[in-house]
């Protein structure tokens, strides 16, 4: 059976929403998989002893120690060994669990999955994306890096590009993912040096049939959909997700504005006005997709599942799930047989 | 009595657009500056014997070639010496003309800038600003660069704060436009090695009262507009600039989805919906910023205001304003004096 390690103490909403999304996850998952839940025990306990668990494969472990929002990622791996996040990763490095969860501190989790799990082979820097709606109506857009390798040499966009087609490809059913670079323009030949050897190695890895590369991509593309997977540094990536985040708030507030002067002007009464609201509040569901789930740290050896500090419920149990996908469907094996070239 | 070039050939709509744009403006600025249009004749005067024109301080010079957007910015300058963009710009060099405007291909007016024009002492590489709308009722968001400079070394960073800091006090009559330097987190020491020595000279350059530096910001602050003026190399600020420009057809797409659903689920009336479909489209009007005017190229030894391809008659006017602004407020002048040290 499977062991999947949640950290009960990551998240805005931890533990309550992690208890929940676990106990869902396990129901909905008809029990095939066991979590194991670590935190504090003072906090954790209390709360896990009012919820129905009889007949859940839930374990409860004790982790004295927190890692906070405020925590440097780079040195909380060393100076909270007993922190629910480095023995959650220390479980899955001994083998006593197959996949780590947790929507805690992004940074510091990925040092530590860095730090305890490593590398696989042929790595040379695991990687992290995020997703973004697009027009067409299936499918999103998936950005990498977003933000875990600000520097990146033109054969590490070729390794994000490549771990990335196989997670699509085994892990959601995509079978040939369109990888489109992200640049300042069309035209090959576009770009930094950095860009214009990526492009080289991505047209090379298309011609060995590695991936499905459709050429340089601009910014307009990203929410048209033109690709599955965008290729770009983790300062462009981090940007673009961060401003996409953004999104929201600022339309909402021009929306305010907007209908309070077209109710004060008599344009629209307060009963339209609410059905106006509540359909403007719709139209930016397919922007919250961290609440969908979180997404792997990609070429870690091992599984480490990363949510958005605004994880629900629902987000912890889609990530509970998606650590079980990963795990049946040998993602890392695939992805260390690519990329070692074996 | 100071003089315009303005190239009749530039843009979606022209020349038409520009022809009205600069009629307009010389109306409006009470014919206190001369505009030189330059275009094919063939087109462009027929189009100008329509027009009123009687007692404007309006030339034409006729340019038998056109630059446009298919070609390749680097060699356009060298294949179509005899183009409106080109012309142009050798009319500033000459001292003909004090500025030159075009709404035409974005990247051939930078290379013919550069090329003709040459850099402002002290300047290593001139750059190109886009503005966005942002949350505070006040002001603008200036993202700089914006696809001139796709990589950029730390002091190229320093410079585009520098430059366009003195643009938004001179010009835009802004007294200390808060800089921010685009990073992946707020703290100091975040993202790359350029980012961090660039933190540091733009530091070092508040500390001697050049520009008002506010530290890292990030993407979500952009909309909010944290700071006035957002510093980030060409590939970020490129990719930014097309992707906010993708968001009202991304978002008017959505709508249109939920609008007929409502609609059609009885949730609205027709009437209620156009009202709806009103409002809708006024709060993107904040994001057409490209109608309002160009930007200046800065840091070229002259100036070349460089307008969207959309640009519409009110958009040249504008333009023809901006470059009025920059040459009685010595903005070049400015630039020089504080990027050569003097």
């Amino acid at each position: 059976m499977l062991t999947i390690a949640v950290d009960a103490m990551g998240g805005d909403n931890a533990p309550a929403c992690v208890i929940e999304g676990t106990i869902q996850a396990l129901k909905e998952g008809g029990n095939k998989f066991e979590v194991v839940l670590i935190g504090q025990a003072e906090i954790v306990e209390p709360m896990l002893a009012r919820e129905e668990t009889d007949g859940l494969n839930l374990r409860f472990l004790h982790a004295p120690e927190v890692v906070t929002m405020d925590d440097v990622p780079a040195t909380a791996v060393k100076t909270k060994q007993n922190s629910s996040l480095v023995r959650g990763l220390h479980l899955c490095k001994t083998k006593e669990a197959d996949a780590f969860v947790s929507a805690g501190n992004t940074g510091a989790q990925m040092a530590a999955s860095l730090f305890v799990l490593g590398r696989l082979p042929g790595v040379l820097r695991p990687t992290i994306y995020a997703y973004f709606p697009r027009l067409q109506e299936e499918g999103l857009t998936n950005i990498v890096d977003v933000g875990a390798n600000v520097d990146c040499k033109p054969e590490n966009l070729l390794q994000f590009a490549e771990m990335l087609s196989i997670y699509q490809k085994y892990a959601a059913g995509i079978e040939q993912p369109q990888v489109g670079l992200l640049n300042i323009g069309e035209e090959e030949g576009k770009g930094s040096d950095t860009l214009k050897q990526a492009y080289n190695l991505l047209k090379e890895a298309d011609g060995h049939g590695k991936i499905n590369f459709i050429g340089n991509i601009e910014g307009h593309d990203i929410l048209k959909g033109k690709a599955t997977i965008v290729v770009c540094d983790g300062l462009v990536g981090n940007t673009i997700l961060k401003f996409g985040e953004s999104i929201p708030e600022f339309l909402g507030t021009l929306f305010k504005r907007a209908l309070g002067s077209t109710v004060a002007s008599g344009g629209m009464d307060e009963k339209t006005a609410a059905v106006t609201t509540a359909m403007f509040k719709g139209m930016f569901k397919s922007f919250d997709v961290e609440e969908v789930g979180g997404v792997p740290f990609l070429g870690v050896d091992g599984i480490s599942i990363v949510g958005h500090g605004r994880s629900s419920s629902r987000a912890i149990k889609n990530m509970i799930f998606m650590a079980g996908h990963m795990i049946e469907r040998k993602v890392n094996q695939h992805i260390a047989e690519v990329l070692s070239g074996q």
